[in-house]
């Protein structure tokens, strides 16, 4: 899969709702042009890795944000956390876990992992939309990450 | 020193001015009760490990988000990170880097050692306010933090 111009967001989503709503919030806010949804964990890993249909990719082009849900077919959020959180390489991209699991064991995990942040997802849609702007907000405009 | 209620933030700041405009901003937004601030590196890790003049403390009672200056008196900003999210017992606590240099080196650095987010303080005092209250209410209202 050929990936023209430097994506700003990787959004790792399997449910097409979310995906929507998502897409939504930060376009409409004006927080991000190039989205780039991939639908499951393994995909995540070979974009963030350069590998598979991703093979080629240039690697100095990381996003500035992934939003990474954690009940993902194939390889789930917590496994796509330790790969990338553990590899220098990789480990200073801005991971959010944005997912509906408000389980202590899933959220002590993923900071134990590494994650930058994690975040529930509202179940009211207009609150979902404004968490969303409200994190895009953050990490595209007042977060710093490495260029 | 007796740290009586649970501390929301640890301020971890050797500049006066900044330390103000930082209580302030937090304040007026109704974003913190208990700011807690210790100016020098020695004395964040003294904290956070419940060591020193903090033994006894109840390492139960994690601010939900450490702001941390770089340049400290006695020990760095990046050493106490290095400290905090080295030890399982403190990865999970957020920490938000808030500091005057732009220097890739630092950057880089901060996220390799763990960091959950980096900020660049604004020189402007307007800017400063509005980019603390920003981050208060992404750390303090969306993030979840373990509890």
């Amino acid at each position: 899969m050929k990936v023209e111009s430097p994506v700003e967001i990787l959004l790792v989503e399997d449910n097409p709702a979310d995906e929507e709503l998502a897409i939504h919030a930060l376009q409409r806010n004006n927080l991000a042009n190039n989205i780039y949804v991939v639908r499951d964990g393994q995909m995540a890993l070979d974009f963030l890795f350069q590998r598979g249909e991703y093979e080629g990719r240039n690697g100095q082009n990381a996003p500035k944000l992934v939003l990474l849900d954690l009940k993902l077919p194939k390889v789930d959020g917590l496994e796509v956390l330790r790969q990338v959180k553990g590899d220098p390489s990789t480990k200073s991209i801005p991971i959010v876990v944005l997912t509906s699991s408000r389980e202590e064991r899933d959220i002590v995990e993923s900071y134990q992992l590494g994650v930058n942040s994690y975040i529930v997802k509202p179940v009211d849609f207009e609150q979902f939309t404004e968490s969303v702007r409200q994190l895009g907000l953050y990490w595209l405009l007042l977060n710093q990450h490495p260029s």
